[in-house]
């Protein structure tokens, strides 16, 4: 069996590493797991008849939400997409303002500043968490954009760059500090992107807790789920009292009288999914703990293969391994897409990135830093199966 | 005791109809009902661990939806505001545009027209059936509007009036008949806000099947629920595969790649949810039947005090009386506030209408018709416990 000139077939090995860790397909890309008081607790909310827009799930998963991240205050809403537009909306961005959004993310990142007729301004990301480059993005606002009356100019639109949305790819926490502090010399506010970084940490701290606000996902496929869901997160009080008012239809209390102050929201997170929130969260150290077993087992499998690696948490950073990550050198590039169709040809359900969102029609217009970094990610990048019921 | 002179008191003798029917409170206003194959499918949908954007009880209850209203085609979504948004997208609403809508409704329909960046024009409601009233919309369009190049324009404003959301209020359905001349005599997109009105028809049609679109809403508070979520109903197949594409994130279907191809929302009803909607919807008939029964018991209980009368489906018009609705007489609209008092403090809920859509502050200057009617109702409206469990 010594034939020495077989050609390398990167796809097989890979399909033959996945399955060494987690069996035969078919899996999915990510399952959710129900093994704890989800049966329990929807019963509850269904006997209470306090299934739709307030009940007592609600309030304890917001108080849950803000005892694990450590953040002051956390509202439950119906999805990630309406946690980041209205944390957007909160932190001033209005029509004709730009945002800065890494070219690699998921695309409702994008659409929640299209929502407020604003502009996403595209940057590059760094090698190491897959998220925004501080380096670069330094560099870029240096030489493209100017203070004037206390705001970042783009001096090329002549608009102003209002915020930025850093996003925690795939869990891996990104270098948030450094962030800061460019958002901190050039005058922009930060929202964190949190959606797929739940129980995910820089220096202990939680991600989504670093910016005026932090948004998380409670999608199926994510960590942990609620059907759809997602939730605001804030150290501002008042903020996270002005994001309550606001995703609840912005309706002022009282006993009887329908009384609305402002353009509000239906973004409220049904009881019955918060109670299904409420006993995900109950198991989230056991699915973090066993989703980095995972981890660590694709890391063995794939040790010995040569021209992949697995995405590993950057030092001093602790990833909750949402989605477990393959990285193609690049001279293995062109073999992307033979990897995804032998794996998901063997049931094991793999996919590459998102599409970079500057390729997007809808987007293609949108002002962008030069971006080689995510391009060549994006060539690289593989996801396979990291449901944390693999190990 | 014939003591003639003294003083009736109006409040009193409401709590005692009220009583006399549905018994001693605490009651609320509209309780669900948990008595079908609700925990079954949830179950079900638990054990599959599709909770999320997919499912078969998305596609299910989409299939049921039109079946039961005869429409060709539903869509399920998140609740009925981001039905009533996306109807008003794909009817051609833009920034600038004008929206007619009556000022007696839930903020949903006005949040809905300003998320497009358009401006509600408020219309007056008939007495009959609290719908927009067609006469005098045809009045007021025809003196204050002229048709240039195939359009609506407001001659004050100069705006285009792209679209028209007559509401069934309450259930009771209004002369959609009369209102679709109107449409199309001036040019006007017409979609029906049938949020409140499942199982409500006009001529044996269901409500929300004759304009371009209709949306239904499943709140806790309505007929059935799904905890949060809505509708959107339509004949046109194009439009619905548009509506399901846009409330989808605008994804293109592809075995493993991300690519959206316009600005989409994240309005998908979770599988969770729509597995209670089943449940409920298979109770359906018997809802409305039992709400069709508490209506003639209030009725009888009302028939003798003089001043209050309750609101009936006009002929040849069926209403769901999903809210019953008592109808103060014009001399005691003064009453009102001491009715709403006795009956929430003999902890029996009820409630008046909504404050009018021209007085809140972020619509107060909006185009609006004279509003003589609305503003007489918003005196005398006066809704009571009306959960189909009460009879």
């Amino acid at each position: 069996m010594n034939r020495m000139d077989t050609p390398r077939n990167l796809a097989q090995e890979i399909v033959r590493a996945i399955s060494s860790v987690v069996g035969a397909g078919p899996l999915a890309l990510h399952e959710p797991r129900f093994r704890g008081n989800e049966w329990i607790y929807l019963k509850e909310c269904l006997d209470s008849t306090f299934v739709s827009s307030v009940g007592k799930f609600v309030d304890r998963f917001e108080d849950d939400l803000a005892a694990f991240t450590g953040a002051k205050r956390a509202i439950a809403v119906v999805n990630g997409t309406a946690a980041l537009h209205v944390s957007l909306l909160l932190a001033g961005v209005t029509a004709g303002d730009e945002v800065l959004l890494p070219a690699l993310t998921f695309i409702a990142t994008a659409n929640a500043v299209a929502y407020c007729q604003a502009t996403p301004h595209f940057v590059d990301s760094e090698e190491r968490s897959l998220g925004m480059d501080a380096h670069a993005l330094r560099d870029h606002l240096s030489s493209t954009t100017e203070l004037r009356g206390g705001h970042c100019i783009n001096l090329s639109t002549g608009r102003v760059i209002r915020a930025m949305v850093p996003m925690h790819t795939f869990g891996h926490p990104l270098d948030i500090e450094a962030l800061l502090a460019v958002a901190h010399d050039f005058h922009i506010q930060l929202i964190e992107d949190a959606a797929e970084s739940l129980g995910s940490t820089v220096g202990g701290r939680h991600t989504g807790t670093f910016g005026l606000m932090g948004t998380l996902s409670f999608n199926g496929n994510k960590t942990i789920t609620t059907g759809g869901g997602g939730a605001i997160l804030t150290n501002d009080l008042e903020l996270g009292k002005r994001a309550k008012h606001i995703t609840t239809t912005a309706k002022l209390p009282h006993r009887w009288n329908f009384v609305h102050d402002e353009v509000g929201y239906n973004y409220r997170l049904p009881n019955l999914n918060a109670a299904l929130g409420c006993a995900q969260l109950e198991q989230l150290p056991g699915f973090l703990a066993d989703k980095r077993r995972l981890f660590e087992r694709y890391q063995s499998a794939f040790a010995d293969i040569e021209g992949v690696r697995l995405v590993v948490e950057p030092v001093g950073r602790h990833s909750n391994y949402w989605l477990q990550t393959l990285l193609l050198d690049e001279s293995f590039a062109d073999q992307r897409d033979a990897v995804l169709t032998a794996t998901n040809d063997a049931g094991l359900m793999t996919r590459p990135v998102w599409a970079l969102m500057n390729r997007l029609s809808m987007f293609s217009s949108a002002p962008k830093a030069p971006l080689p970094m995510v391009e060549s990610l994006e060539r690289r990048l593989i996801n396979i199966p990291s449901s944390s019921g693999l190990v």
